[in-house]
Formats: structure tokens, C-alpha cells, sequence
């Protein structure tokens, strides 16, 4: 049996015990032999004869917590008293929550932060609309937007089942990047009304993060609201996850020195990931780009197919007008980068692959190719996962960019910008350390999040989108 | 000269001053003379021969303010090396941020509050949706929509002016009921726009606050998201002002031994609040009640300006049929509430009005008869301001009245909902305690918010309108 890849099912429970010598240990045994995988473990009250402690393990799924859970009530001197499963009790009322940056705790402050006081504020913004930056919260916060329909990989589960992801986003823009997001899930999944509410959200925001909208609406949703709006605008899902994959691909050739206009590259799955991923590796100089879907490879002409990854790709998708199914693409493929569905590959079609191949396995929760088959034939191999090495996780993309976009009052999130953060990503790794093992550097770097933020923000001077200059002085992450 | 009322301006200016005995008596001196209210001082370094302190205190207007400077700086011995606007330093960055209920720093925790931990809730979510409350911030949170057409007493200043003022309310949602609220400034003053926008975003919060909303549209706003959200909706200019209005005007006849059945009650003013305050105190069991606008009293029949009251109020207002002035109004009227423009009444007008007469002038920053005059004329008066006993200020009501319908769920906020309020807030205040200028509970009466809560939840739970009971145990705000 396999390790638990996951902390999916995390339960934590209470359990009584005779308060004697090697009592743990036989917990501890049969959770080994069930290979659910022992967290926490507190003691929650003691006296001369019996304890109480609270233990935390992971299990498979339901039916397999209830087979540990029978089992642990089933050993002598020990008793269940409650079970509770951690991932929803860490959600219980929320996530997140909104603070005043002071109290407002007499009269004198009130009189200053609200009415009359604030007329003045409001005053100065009306005179010249761009002053609301320098007294509003509108300086540092991103609406994170969601229609629902594309939640995670989970499909089309509506505005209320998104708000948990929206608000774990929201968690991940603070503790990353100091960036104060609020979650807004939409009752509607008509582009024109996604657009126009956005368009009317906008002047209380900095940023708009679009998330989980399926494609190929997003597309046109992006596309509008980028036109319309004078801030920067990004859908998180295409362009978050091609910046990680360009910065992992990139840092897959430092390892194997192969060249990027020189590599032949697939891509499988051309949704809202693969689509970007495409553009945005053609942007970063690949030569050599073969796009599939379900169907095969992408021929010019096929116009079905063509019209979910837009005409701009069109050109260099058909180069050389290839045909056939994505096993001949793989045939002497440098690349491959699946942003599709599990279970795809077998060894055979790695095989097809070139000598030091780069396998970016993206589908969740399973990959395109299972990791122990992969890990054996391929040179560099990724996948979204935590739980293998090289996890390419758009965590370390948004953050950095939104931060950088906010702190010079970009107008728009750019190619340059995002070829940019993809490069500062790779390179937060130094040369001396990067191996096949560890092409992408951790979530939980420090480093990432102002290297990113400062070189999104200096493209972003460069392509003349920044309205002002970077803050002076120290970081903002300090 | 009077003392100045607000601190609308005020400053903090950084002083080198030889440091020698006498020298901060100089500086008090001159703030004396000039009325300058003086704040803080702070010492920020001394040496042997010089001290630079930080003196805060309030100017009238900006003129004013250069006035006191260029004295002190004038003083000997004395050197201004900068002054600065408290209230803009105050709100630099925003007053707002959002935090996550706790870290995200370890892959683990990340993997279960999103993806692909978060996944389940959103799957339990999706199943059934009123599980939202339970696993989201919705429970919890309230959104501030305004279209920034009527800012506070300021007019259509547009919603980035708008901002700060809701920023002002979101810390106050915060600090006096713990509730998460979040700003939503439109770029949209038209109805069915606002309308829509407000449905579509509404999945994410629990409740939504109109804010600074003009007046005729905020009526149709409120009425027809009321009548398509299965959420509270509440134009907090219209009902948190007449709920406040109704507990003072509830103490201020327990205090004279007046009825409110029978008292003869003068509105001036009929825009949101007004209209609001008419209703509620017909609501409330008020038989007499002239509605007057600047033309007058309001006639049945005089359609235009009948428009901006609302058909159901026609009949009341019209009831007996009187016309004329607001002069003639007032002539034997026991309550005038003034919720229109300053400087509208004299002396002689009050003489108008019946023994014991009570006087409630709104009007922003100068009240409808000047506070001097109004204290030697009336049994007893309120306005909004906080220089004057008796603030009506709609923070007592709107606070707990969210409070109480987030904490049951309910699905409107209803008049028996708002009448409770009101009772909660003028019981606040115990007979014993109750006089001429106590008819108001303080805004930082720890006490108002769970009362007004409490109250309210019960009143939704007697009309039907309540989801859940209300929670268990310590009252929310331990």
C-alpha cells in the first residue's frame, strides 16, 4: 500500500487510555499498520489511571478513517470518545477576517476615521481622483473573483462551494505578500455580466484576480476587463501556472543544458493553463511548440479545437503542421507538460521522448504519468504535488506579481512583467544548487515573493505601465 | 470665539524649542489664545540646549491652522521644522487590512486550507449550500455598497471618494460587533445596475449594508434587492438613522411623560433618513406626524413631492390634512426632527411648539437651530453632533442590528427587527439614569451592541425570519 499521498482526510481524536506503560505504543501500531500517518499527538487530561489525548493522523478517505477509528476502539484499555476531522474544523466560520489597522476606541479617533473627519479625506480624493491610493486601502487589495465554475479541478460547483478556495487565496495573498485580498463569488457565469460586475467593483480595488472561471470564457473575460480597466487584471489559472512552468523549464535546462529555442516542447491540454502556458513559453523564445488536446494534435484548419486556445497561437501551434496523436508528438520531444487529466502515459510513451527528458505532470490530484514511472524515465520530472520533489505551485507566482503590480501602480500585467517574475523564480535558486531534484524553489522561501515583486515591478517601468516608482527604503516585506 | 467643535483639523507639528524652563508654557499660551485645542505631546530627543517635541492639537480650518504656526514659529526661541494633517496621516495606506484566522506557514496547513485539503469543504458546500455559513466567512461578513452618490452630508463626490468614508464604517463593523465587513465602491449610479451588481456578488457575504446612497434611488435599490436576496439588506442611511432616532425620541417622552401616541411629531427633511424615520415612527405607534420638505407640509395630492416619500406613507402623512409652513407645522407640535439644512429655525419658531417640546436637529455639521438657542428653548435636544449631549448617531443601531441578523441567519431584516433595535438601545439607558441631556447610551457602551443583537435575533425569530438560533453560550462579543 501506498504512503498517503495527502493530508485530505486529517481527523484528530480523542481517545482514553489506561494510564500505563507501552499504552501509546500499540496506538501508534496500529496506525503504522494502516499507514495512516501520525501527526500531533496532546495530552489532554491525566490521573493516576487513565489518560486522555488528543491524536491526529491522516487517512485514505472516509471508509478508512472509520477502519482505523474501529480498530483504535477495538484495542483493550483504550476508548474512542470523539472523532473530528481537522480540514473542517480549520474551517469552521472561516478563514479570514477583517481588522481595523487601529482601534477606534474614543470619540476623538471616531470623529477622525469616520464622520465628520473623513470628509476632508474624501474631499481631497474627489478633487484628484488618484489621491484615493495614498488614503485607501485601494493601495494594497485584490478582489480574488470567481464564478465557480471551474473550482480547483473539481468542476462547475458554484459561487458558495468556491469561497472556501477564494478565501484559502486570500490567506496565501497575506501570509505570502502582505497583500489585503477579499474573496467575491459571482451569481452569475455570463461573461458580460462578469465583466460589468467587475468593472463596477473596481474603483475600492487595486488588482483584480480572476480564479477558477472556465475556459474558454475566462478568455474573453480577461481579455475585456483588461481593455476596460485601468489596473492590472490576471487570471490566476492561466497565467500564474505558465509563469511557474516557464520558471521550472527553464531551470530543467540550467540542469540538463539543453537550450529553450532549440528543445521541442509539448503541451497537452490547451484549457486556460495550457493555452498560456503555450503563449507564454513562445514569448520566452521556445521554437519548437506541438499543442494537443483529447483529440490529438492541433492542426491548423480544425477550427473546433483551435477556437479554446485563441487565433494568436495558431501560427506557431502549426509549425510544421505536425498530425497525429500526442504519442507522435512525443516522438523526440525535449518537454512534455501535461495540463490535463490523470493516467495518460505509460513508460513506453516516455520512452518516445528524447535522451533527458523534462516531464511536467500537472493533472491533480493524479498526473499525467504515474511519479514511479516517471521518476525512472524521465531526467527532470515536476508535478503539482507537495509530496514529490519539484512542485510547481502557482503560489510562487501571484503573490510576487500582484505585490510588484501593486507597489508601482501598474495599469496592467504584462508579458514582460510575467516573463520577468518566470525568470526571478528560476533564478532564486543559485546555480550550485540546482539538480534535477530541486528545480523550483520552495513556497516558503522568503526570498521569492520580493524577488519576484521587484523584478515585475522594474518590466513594469520598463514597458512604461508603472504609474509610480517602486517604494524607497526598505522592503516591504520587512 | 466658540471652542472648536470637531477635530476635523488637526495637527501635529514637530518643535525645537531651547530647552529651558518656561519654553512649552509659550507654546501652551499661544494655542490658548487661539483656541487651539492641544492633544498629545510627545518629547522626540533632547539635548543639553534643545528639545524637539511633537504637539498635537485642533485648528478650525486650514487658515486658522497657518495662523497658530506662523505665531509659534514667531515665538523666541521657538522653530516649526514641520507640521502635518493627523487625520490624513491617519488614513495613509487605508484604515483597513484583511488577515487570515491564522498562519499558513507550513506545507501542511497550506495543503489544507487550500488546495487540495479545501477541496472537500467545497465539495460538502456544493452538496448543500446552506453549508456555506458554517465553513466560510459569509457567517460573518457584511458587505459596504455605496455608489458614492450621496457622501455623507458631501454629495455625489464618486465612489473612490466615497472609499475611506466606508472604510470608516468597516472598522466601526469590527470594533463595536466583530463583523467582517469589506468596502464595495461602485462605478455605477444607475439602479438596475447596482441592482445587479449587488446580486451578483452577494453569495459571498452574509449581509449587505447600502451606504451613501441618494435619495429617490435608494429606495427602488433597497426594495428590489430586498424583495431578490435571501439575505439582510439594509440602507443604513434610512433605517440606522431612524431606529436611533426612534430610541431617543422613545427616552426623551419617558423623560417628559409624554405618550407617544399622542405627542404631535414635526418631520423636516424628507430624503432617505427622513422618510425612513417617518415610517419607522408610524411603525412605532406615532399618530400625529407632519411631514414638511422646503416647500412645506407635505399634501396628499402634491405628487411631486409626495414622490420622494413613498406611496404608503401618503395616508399618514396626510392625515387631517394640513398645510402650509413648516411654521405652521410646528405651531403646538410636542417633536421636531430635523433631518434637513442648517439654520432653518429661529427662537421664536420653538416658541411655536408645545410645552416640554423636544428637539432632534440632524442637520450636518450645523444642526437646524443653533445648539445655543435650541438648549435655552427646548425640555430636551439631540443632534448628531458629538460636541453636544444627546448624539444620535446611527453607529448605536446599525452594528448590533447586523450583529443580531448575522448571529440567526435571517433572511430580511423586517420592522419588528428594527423597532427591537430601537427598544434595546433606549432600555440601554436605565429610568433611574435617564434625563434632559441622557437620552442617548454612549457609542462606547460595551453593553449596546449585545442588547441591540440579542433583541433583534429574538424579533427575527418571532417574525419567521431567522435561519438558526442564535448561538449558544457567551455572547459573541467575549
Amino acid at each position: 500500500m501506498l504512503e498517503i499521498p495527502y493530508s485530505n482526510y486529517r481527523l484528530t481524536v480523542r481517545l482514553e487510555l489506561a494510564n500505563k506503560p507501552g499504552m501509546f505504543a500499540r496506538v501508534a501500531a496500529v496506525l503504522a499498520e494502516e499507514r495512516a500517518n501520525l501527526g500531533a499527538v496532546d495530552i489532554v487530561s491525566a490521573t493516576k489511571t487513565r489518560m486522555v489525548r488528543d491524536v491526529t493522523f491522516d487517512v485514505q478517505d472516509e471508509a478508512h478513517g472509520e477502519r482505523v477509528l474501529a480498530r483504535l476502539n477495538d484495542l483493550p484499555d483504550v476508548a474512542v470518545l470523539s472523532a473530528s476531522d481537522r480540514i473542517f474544523l480549520l474551517h469552521l466560520g472561516g478563514k479570514i477576517s477583517v481588522q481595523g489597522k487601529f482601534p477606534v476606541n474614543t470619540r476623538n479617533l471616531l470623529s477622525m476615521v469616520y464622520t465628520p473627519g473623513v470628509g476632508r479625506v474624501s474631499q481631497a480624493i474627489a478633487k484628484d481622483r488618484s489621491k484615493v491610493y495614498a488614503f485607501t486601502s485601494k493601495s494594497n487589495s485584490v478582489a480574488v473573483v470567481t464564478d465557480g465554475s471551474a473550482v480547483l479541478g473539481l468542476g462547475n460547483l458554484g459561487p458558495e462551494a468556491a469561497l472556501p478556495v477564494m478565501e484559502g487565496k486570500v490567506m496565501l495573498f497575506k501570509e505570502l505578500a502582505g497583500i489585503d485580498a477579499w474573496p467575491i463569488c459571482l451569481a452569475t457565469q455570463e461573461p458580460d455580466e462578469i465583466v460589468r460586475v467587475v468593472q463596477a467593483i473596481a474603483p475600492g480595488f487595486g488588482a483584480i484576480n480572476l480564479e477558477d472561471i472556465g475556459a474558454p470564457r475566462c478568455f474573453e473575460i480577461e481579455r475585456r476587463l483588461k481593455a476596460s480597466l485601468d489596473l492590472p487584471v490576471m487570471h490566476d489559472d492561466q497565467h500564474g501556472t505558465a509563469v511557474v512552468i516557464l520558471a521550472a523549464l527553464t531551470n530543467a535546462l540550467r540542469v540538463t543544458g539543453k537550450q529553450l529555442d532549440h528543445v521541442r516542447v509539448v503541451v497537452n491540454g490547451l484549457g486556460a493553463a495550457g493555452t498560456a502556458c503555450c503563449r507564454m513559453l513562445l514569448a520566452a523564445g521556445v521554437s519548437h511548440l506541438v499543442g494537443c488536446d483529447k483529440e490529438g494534435i492541433i492542426l491548423s484548419g480544425e477550427a473546433e479545437r483551435m477556437r479554446a486556445c485563441r487565433g494568436d497561437l495558431e501560427p506557431c501551434l502549426t509549425r510544421g503542421k505536425p498530425a497525429g496523436t500526442l504519442r507522435d508528438a512525443l516522438k523526440g520531444a525535449d518537454v512534455f507538460i501535461g495540463l490535463s487529466v490523470g493516467h495518460l502515459l505509460t513508460a513506453e510513451d516516455l520512452e518516445l521522448m528524447a535522451a533527458d527528458r523534462i516531464v511536467f505532470a500537472m493533472a491533480n490530484p493524479d498526473p499525467e504519468v504515474p511519479p514511479e514511472i516517471a521518476m525512472t524515465h524521465c531526467r527532470i520530472f515536476a508535478t503539482g504535488r507537495s509530496d514529490y520533489p519539484n512542485q510547481i505551485n502557482n503560489a510562487l507566482a501571484f503573490p510576487g506579481i500582484f505585490r510588484g503590480a501593486l507597489d508601482v501602480q501598474v495599469r496592467e500585467i504584462n508579458e514582460a512583467m510575467k516573463l520577468a517574475a518566470a525568470q526571478a523564480i528560476a533564478h532564486a535558486i543559485p546555480d550550485g544548487a540546482l539538480s534535477e531534484d530541486y528545480i523550483i524553489p520552495s513556497l516558503f522561501d522568503k526570498e521569492v515573493v520580493p524577488r519576484v515583486a521587484r523584478a515585475v515591478a522594474a518590466a513594469a517601468r520598463d514597458t512604461g505601465v508603472a504609474r509610480r516608482r517602486a517604494k524607497l527604503g526598505p522592503s516591504f516585506i520587512e
